[in-house]
């Protein structure tokens, strides 16, 4: 028997983050009463405004609270003709966090998996296509996971790109920087030696 | 740089919980926005009305929304004489998640720290002398944790008790049940040589 119904609530609720069990909900709530009123004020009104304002961009389909994101609005960004497809809007943040990309992106949501009944409309192809069409674009850069169902939806895209006569592209897969090549897998080291490059 | 700004408050006000750090933060954000929105509204409301709501129980001082908690309330609790003393309202869910504990609690919210200007005024003890001046308790169980300022603190309380002529009892220290004695260390083994029990 717990002390106090709504902190009961406060904890089943905070049970909704993602790697939240009862024993760090229970924590999370305490130390908000004992430490952190404030904060935990803050985060009850941005949690609720975030989650009532914040859509998709009209044009990369990332997540934002305007009609077309930040990114997309940056006529910088437009000037570049590169197009970086990538599946959810965290890899748009560790493709930033590197400095090396500077056109625009279009995400997934998902990736292509006719088992779960999820094609092409489902991760906005249609919508890519017009983009395509519009003809600003001149390079497409796939960088969806590599899985099997990154890779099949890597296909997918170029095949989509090459009927509009829009050059792509694939990151290159091989060995982690600073890794040791015994530990690399079979998979990974194949991929390396097929995307050998020449150095002299 | 982000695609929304809004989106950057939420990982942000994320952070206060405990044990979350910019990319857990992150994580949680966009688990939010892509899978939990009801949740992230609820936990939004809920978190409103706790931070608001909850106070401090009259008679225990452990987290709620009433002037009196349900456990003080309670009048089985009533019946019984005993008071657990504990530090934090979390010990207060240890000790009933045991189910062997039938009487009222007294949360310190802290406990006796000189050096950091905590003195017995800040710990409840002015409410706690006035309870045990009510002669409804008949035994004190100092429950505090095993630490220096937890013992000083039930060593403290300890003496209040006997000033009221209100019998005090120490939770034991000992080898921990399932625990192997070769991995115990040296203070809690001299512990459990001291406060050995005879079984014949």
């Amino acid at each position: 028997m717990r002390t106090s119904p709504l902190l009961e609530q406060l904890i089943d609720a905070l049970r909704c983050l993602p790697g939240v069990g009862p024993k760090s909900a229970q924590r999370m709530a305490f130390h908000l009463l004992q430490r952190e009123r404030q904060g935990g004020l803050k985060l009850a009104d941005t949690l609720n405004r975030a989650m009532t304002d914040i859509g998709h961009c009209q044009e990369c389909r990332t997540f934002t609270e305007d009609d077309v994101c930040h990114i997309c609005k940056n006529p910088k960004r437009r000037e570049n003709g590169q197009l970086c497809v990538v599946e959810s809007p965290a890899d748009i943040s560790a493709v930033e966090a590197t400095g090396m990309f500077s056109g625009r992106y279009f995400v997934l949501m998902g990736h292509l998996s006719p088992l779960d009944g999820i094609g092409p409309g489902d991760i906005g192809l249609d919508i890519f296509d017009y983009r395509l069409q519009q003809g600003d674009i001149t390079e497409v850069i796939l960088a969806t996971n590599p899985t099997v169902e990154g890779e099949a939806t890597a296909h997918y895209i170029a095949d989509l790109c090459q009927a509009h006569q829009v050059s792509a592209s694939r990151i290159a897969h091989g060995v982690p920087v600073g890794g040791e090549l015994e530990l690399v897998d079979g998979t990974t080291l194949s991929h390396s030696l097929l995307g050998r490059q020449r150095i002299n």
